[in-house]
């Protein structure tokens, strides 16, 4: 049974994994996630070093032993473009009158952290049990450490390529990211976007070109999403949107709303927010530049022009310059404990069977 | 039972449908599916008056009273538009210069038919057991035409509100047309093909919103994929892609031997070939122009500057500039009888229950 064994290689008790969502989450999805026995994550990207420490401190003292998943991007950070900057904070500037801001005191900021020997300096005395990359994987050298550990090593494919590419270079199973899923896409050797199809054909034709389990991502939102990738040959699942209307989730009220209204029937790929196409409920800068901008600088140095105008945005009350992460399938998203959610989750996989 | 009711409803044994597919197939596809239980389609956007007529009575002369589907597009033609032709045409006058095509001698024709007065004239007589429309509906006087044959009619939604559209006219089933889908969209709420979800969260989410079976559609490719789109509660699944290889099928040899090569991973939605987005396998000019053009004129005008090139690379063995219509999984073609293809499809749904 393809699922048994992916629980096997994850040490869990489910071949569940909760997708980590940097920003709208900490460690408190992830140890409830943990402790519900299918494998909670915690995203690093946007954590410093002592942040990071704390949070995974946080999930070792809680989880009782039990597995737990780290995440990283493994983008390489690009040198600023003072010209391309400019531009894009002229097109951001009409935003800047209406909303009172200083575009000269805006703070240029990395906004998304990489997977670093720093960061492997900082995991080797924790020996996480599960680390998943997203954006690729680290260069051989680094992924040689994190493997040392004993840490299972899981990354993300949005193509056969990709997933061919990944399985080479020795990851213990991969996640197929169908178009369908919420944030960043975690495409690394085309950014053509039409190369990335919808999981109902990602999926069959990863499980078919692959020897490493697939565990399927993107739309599935309750336990008959689950049935259906189980069917479609997955050795398990990773859900995220699901998760964001959970007590243990970070997502603001302004973003939970849009997740609960019908708003969330339409996503769309954007870089406004990152640089990156990452998906998101389409909101007010999203129509108006179009979600998908040639101006935006490059990932994720995008970031720190848009910061300021989400949070007068945000203090109003208004959602119109925050990234709402969701996937295409928010009909999942219940209030209630993780735990809940994740049993609930579960009883898709005994379907399968 | 959710499949078993879809059968009653179109009289077929199996509640699965052969999606018409204009351009690559005629009544022979359609007859050998319905022959197998299915719920074969015949195309109609291609045919003349002549054409259709001895279709249907081909398809009536050996089915043996098992139903089969009429499937028409819906869309109003255009006015051309002289200025839009010329810039259509300049863009391609490399390709013409490089094919020894004169471009004044090429004639602008429509492509592409709409449901019309005359076509209800000419099915009146036949009382159609099913028709299906794509890019909406007729006019309420022509659908309730076709309704009072006692037709059942089906129609596609690309989003939850067409599906809502489509029910509040009275259509007995709605087929969730996921992105995966091959050939053209058939979006007519909005042209915003961000608004189009993958079958994984579009299904659920239709199933959820309409109290009409939904059927499911695109990236369904094999048996697997049936149980799976049983699973997100479809009330039965149409398949097209899988079909193309089918000695019944008229695919060409050309579009057969892309369909089985590692270039079916890669397709995308482009208007160059008809002027509405339709998904087909990358090639030369869908790469070279772009695959979506804002220069190609309004559907189905576009099909008439292309045509000349088209004929004259297909002559030299080529598909540059070919439709290649096809889903975003192809895994699921094989050239075997077209009732073998549907058997197979069919253990999908005994493995759903």
């Amino acid at each position: 049974m393809a699922d048994a064994s992916l629980a096997r290689l994850l040490g869990t008790e489910l071949p569940l994994i909760q997708a980590p969502m940097a920003g709208v989450q900490g460690s408190a999805l992830a140890i409830a996630v943990s402790n519900a026995g299918a494998l909670g994550s915690l995203p690093g990207a946007m954590l410093g070093a002592d942040a990071l420490r704390a949070e995974i401190e946080a999930i070792r003292a809680a989880v009782g032993g039990r597995p737990y998943n780290l995440n990283f991007f493994c983008h390489t950070p690009p040198v600023p473009d003072a010209a391309r900057e400019a531009a894009w904070r002229e097109a951001l500037a009409p935003y800047y009158r209406e909303h009172d801001i200083d575009p000269a005191k805006i703070a240029p900021g990395p906004g998304r952290n990489p997977f670093t020997a720093e960061t492997a300096d900082l995991l080797e005395p924790v020996r996480p049990p599960v680390v998943s990359f997203h954006f690729g994987l680290p260069d051989a050298a680094l992924l040689d450490r994190v493997r040392s550990w004993g840490a299972k090593v899981l990354a993300s494919a949005t193509t056969v390529e990709e997933g061919l590419w990944l399985q080479a270079r020795g990851v213990d199973a991969v996640i197929a990211q169908g178009l369908e899923a919420g944030g960043h896409r975690g495409h690394f050797l085309s950014p053509d976007l039409t190369r990335q199809p919808g999981l109902f054909a990602l999926l069959p034709q990863l499980v078919a070109a692959l020897d490493v389990p697939v565990i399927a991502a993107g739309g599935i939102a309750d336990a008959q999403g689950v049935a259906a990738a189980m069917a479609l040959g997955a050795a398990g699942v990773q859900v995220g949107t699901a998760y964001l209307l959970c007590p243990e989730a970070t997502t603001s009220a302004i973003h939970r709303a849009a997740l609960q209204s019908d708003a969330a029937r339409h996503t769309a790929l954007t870089n406004l927010f990152t640089g990156r196409p990452a998906r998101g409920i389409v909101n007010r800068v999203m129509r108006e530049l179009g979600p998908l901008s040639a101006a935006a600088p490059e990932f994720p140095l995008a970031t720190s022009a848009i910061a300021p105008l989400r949070a007068k945005a945000e203090a109003a009350g208004s959602g119109d310059f925050t990234p709402l992460w969701s996937g295409q399938n928010a009909s999942g998203c219940r209030a209630v404990p993780a735990a809940e959610l994740t049993r609930a989750l579960a009883r898709g996989l005994a379907a399968a069977h």
